[in-house]
C-alpha cells in the first residue's frame, strides 16, 4: 500500500497519511524540500537528514542539461549522485516549458501569485525560449542556447535515468492571463501527453537505476472550475497512484483556495495529493485543511538567502535578519527553534555574516528555513494527530 | 607555562610543542586556519570543530569596520561572537596597511610568492588607501572609504575588545621591492611600535571581554639579512611571550627560507614562533624543520572555493574539480581522507556543483581543504613525534 490515510478530521477534508516509497517513509501532510540541481541550495545531504527532511525535489530540465541524465544514472541515480538516499521527486521540466514560455511573453514570474498582486504582467515581456508543439516542446539550453526536444516520451526516458521514487509527467502550464479556450487546449494536451507518458513509463520498466518508481498525474485547467473538475476526472480515469495540481491557480488566494477545492472534490479520497510550487505558510494552511498532502516550494530557501528568516510572528511570518536593529541583538532568531543556527548563533552574528558577503551566512539561514517548514509541517500533523484543524494566527497578538 | 616544547629533533630545529591559552591547547605545528571576518569562509563553528581545527586567526582591520569591536565585545567577543570557542588570534591590521598602501603602489599582491614568480610588480599599480606617519597610518575603509587612524594603542584597544587569546601589534610591512634603506626604517618604526603597543596592553588589562589575553611580538625586516637578524633580536629583547615573522620574505622560496633561519636563529628557543601568511604544503614543511611552531594562511580555503581541492599527490598536490575528467568519477576526492565530503561525495557530484554554481559546493570543497590541512599537520606532528623530519614526496611516482 503505497499511500494510506492514517487519519480523518471529521467534518473536513484534512488528513493525515503515511506515504510508502522505496526509499522510506513520508509523512503526510508535507513539505517537499527543493533541490533543484540535486542538493538543497547552500546545504549538504548530512544537513537534511539532521533537519528532518522527509522528502527532496528536483528538476528534470536541470539535471538533463547538467550533468546529463546518464551521468545522474551511472553515479547511482539521484539517491546514490547526490548523498540523499531519502525519497526523491522530479518535476517534469514543464514548469520550465512554461516559465521559459508562455510566462516569458505574458510577463508573469509564476502560476499563482505567491504574494499578493505578485500575479501581474511586466512591464517588459521576454522572448520565449520555447516552442510548444502537439509532440512536445522545443526548449532552449539556459546556459548556451543549445535547442533541446522534450516529448512525454523523452522527459520520462530521462526520469527514469535520474531515479526519483515520484515522478511526474510533462505537462503545458497557462498563465492566469490564458484565456479559457487557450487553457481549454492546454489541458486537453496536457491530457494526451499523460497518456503517451504512462505508455512510455510502461515501456522503460527496469530502466534507470530505481526499480521502485512511481508516475503521479498532474491536473492542469487554470482557474476555470468546469476545466479543473474536467481535468481532475480525466487524469483520475487514468489510473495514476498519485496526483499533483499544476498550472495556474488564478489571481489570488481566494482563486487558488476555490480551484484546489474543485480539483480534489473530483479526486479519489485515497490517493495523495501535491501542490505544485505553494507555499508559504497560511496557504500551506489552507490547503491542508482542503485536503492536500504534499508542498514543494523554493519560497523558504530563497527567503533565507536574501535575508528572511521564517518565524511564527504574524503579521509577515519572518525577520528581515539585514534590518540595522539585530546589530547587537544578543537573541537567537527564534528562542523556541531547535536549529542548529538557533541553538549557537545570535541575530546579530547572522546580521554580520549577511552584511559582509559572507558565505556561512548562506548556510546557517537556510537551516533556520528548512528546519522551520519541516517543524510547522510536523506541528500541523500534530494538530490533525488530535483532532484540529490547524489555525495561523494572524493577527500580533 | 604557556608554551612547552615537548620534543626536539636531533640535529635539527624542528620541534613539537603544547601551547596553552585560555581556550584551550594548540598542538604545534598547528595550522591556524583564516576566519578574516570571524569565521572560515563557508564554514561554521561546528564545521570547525567537527574537522580538527585547533585555532583560528582573525583580521582586526575587518572586524573594525564591520560589525565594530564594540560590538563583537557586547556579544562577549570573538568566542561568543562567533561560537567558535576554541583558541582566536587576531592579526594587527599591519597586513592591511600594506596591502591597501605599499603593496598597491609597488604593485605586488602579498609579501611572499607563495607560487614562484608571483611577486612581481604588477603593470598598473594602484593607488594607496593609506597614509603613513610615525604615529600610526590613515587607512580607508574597503566599504565606503572612510578615513580611520589606526595607531599602535587604537590596535591594540581594538584587540582588547576583540578578544582573542593571541595578539598582535601594529606594524609596518615592506615590499619585496623595498630598498635596505626603506626596509631598515620601516623595521625601526615597527620597533617603536611595538614598545608602544606593549605599553598599550598594559594599560588596557582588564578591558574587554578576554582577561588571557597574549601580546605576540612581529620581526620585519624584509629579506636583509642583518635587518632581520637585528629585528629578531630587538624584538626578542622586549619580552615578548611569542613571535610573527611578518612583511617581505623576499622573492624566491630560498629567500624565505633564508629569512627563517636568520630570524629564528636570533629569537628564545622555548617561545612559539609564527610564520605569517604562509603557506603551500612545501612551505610548511621547510619551515617546521627551521623550527617554525605556527602558520596561517587563506590558500586553502581560497583554493577550495576556486576548484583546487588538496591531495597529497605531486607535483601539484591538488585536483582541479572543475575539469571535464571528473564529470563521471566515482571516486572521492581522496581515497584516503576522512571528511565528510570524501566520505559522502564523488567527485562527479562536486564538479556538477562547481559548475552550476551551487552555493553547497563552497562549504564541501572548503570542509576537504580544511580538513586535509588539519591532517596534514597532524602528520607533520607525528613524524616529528617518531624523530623523523617530515620529508614531501615532490616527484610523481
Amino acid at each position: 500500500m503505497p499511500f494510506e490515510v492514517v487519519k480523518r478530521i471529521a467534518g473536513a477534508e484534512a488528513r493525515l497519511g503515511r506515504l510508502v516509497t522505496g526509499h522510506g517513509v513520508v509523512e503526510t501532510p508535507a513539505f517537499v524540500a527543493v533541490a533543484t540541481r540535486g542538493m538543497v541550495r547552500a546545504l549538504s545531504a548530512e544537513d537534511l537528514e539532521n533537519l528532518g527532511v522527509q522528502i527532496l525535489i528536483a528538476n528534470t530540465y536541470h539535471l538533463f542539461l547538467r550533468p546529463g541524465a546518464e551521468t545522474v544514472a551511472a553515479l547511482g541515480g539521484l539517491h546514490g549522485f547526490t548523498g540523499f538516499r531519502g525519497p526523491w521527486m522530479t518535476d517534469s521540466g514543464g514548469f520550465q516549458v512554461f516559465s521559459l514560455g508562455a510566462a516569458k511573453i505574458h510577463g508573469v514570474g509564476k502560476i499563482a501569485p505567491i504574494f499578493p498582486g505578485e500575479a501581474r504582467p511586466r512591464d517588459t515581456p521576454g522572448v520565449p525560449l520555447v516552442k510548444l508543439t502537439e509532440d512536445g516542446a522545443w526548449i532552449r539550453s539556459i546556459f548556451d542556447g543549445t535547442k533541446y526536444f522534450f516529448s512525454p516520451e523523452e522527459v520520462i526516458r530521462v526520469e527514469r535515468l535520474l531515479g526519483a521514487d515520484i515522478i511526474l509527467p510533462l505537462d503545458e502550464c497557462t498563465s492566469p492571463f490564458h484565456d479559457e479556450s487557450y487553457t481549454k487546449a492546454a489541458m486537453e494536451r496536457t491530457h494526451r501527453w499523460a497518456e503517451r507518458a504512462l505508455l512510455a513509463f510502461e515501456r522503460t520498466h527496469g530502466l534507470g537505476p530505481n526499480p521502485h518508481q512511481e508516475l503521479w498525474g498532474i491536473i492542469q485547467g487554470g482557474a476555470y472550475e468546469e476545466l479543473r473538475r474536467t481535468s481532475a476526472k480525466t487524469i483520475a480515469s487514468m489510473g495514476f497512484p498519485g496526483f499533483a495540481i499544476g498550472g495556474s491557480l488564478g489571481k489570488s488566494k481566494e482563486d487558488m483556495y476555490r480551484v484546489i477545492d474543485w480539483t480534489l472534490s473530483e479526486l479519489p479520497a485515497d490517493k495523495p495529493r501535491h501542490l505544485l510550487g505553494i507555499g508559504t505558510l497560511e496557504d500551506i494552511v489552507e490547503a491542508v485543511k482542503r485536503g492536500v498532502d504534499l508542498f514543494d516550494c523554493a519560497a523558504p530557501t530563497r527567503l533565507a538567502r536574501n535575508g528572511a528568516l521564517l518565524t511564527l510572528s504574524p503579521p509577515n511570518f519572518k525577520l528581515n535578519i539585514d534590518n540595522a536593529s539585530f546589530r547587537n541583538d544578543k537573541r537567537p532568531v527564534d528562542e523556541t527553534c531547535d536549529c542548529p543556527t538557533c541553538r549557537r548563533y545570535s541575530r546579530a552574528f547572522l546580521h554580520h555574516l549577511l552584511r559582509t558577503g559572507e558565505l556561512s551566512y548562506f548556510r546557517l539561514a537556510t537551516v533556520h528555513n528548512v528546519r522551520f517548514m519541516v517543524r510547522f509541517m510536523a506541528w500541523i500533523r500534530e494538530e490533525l494527530s488530535q483532532g484540529r484543524l490547524p489555525r495561523l494566527e494572524k493577527e500580533v497578538p
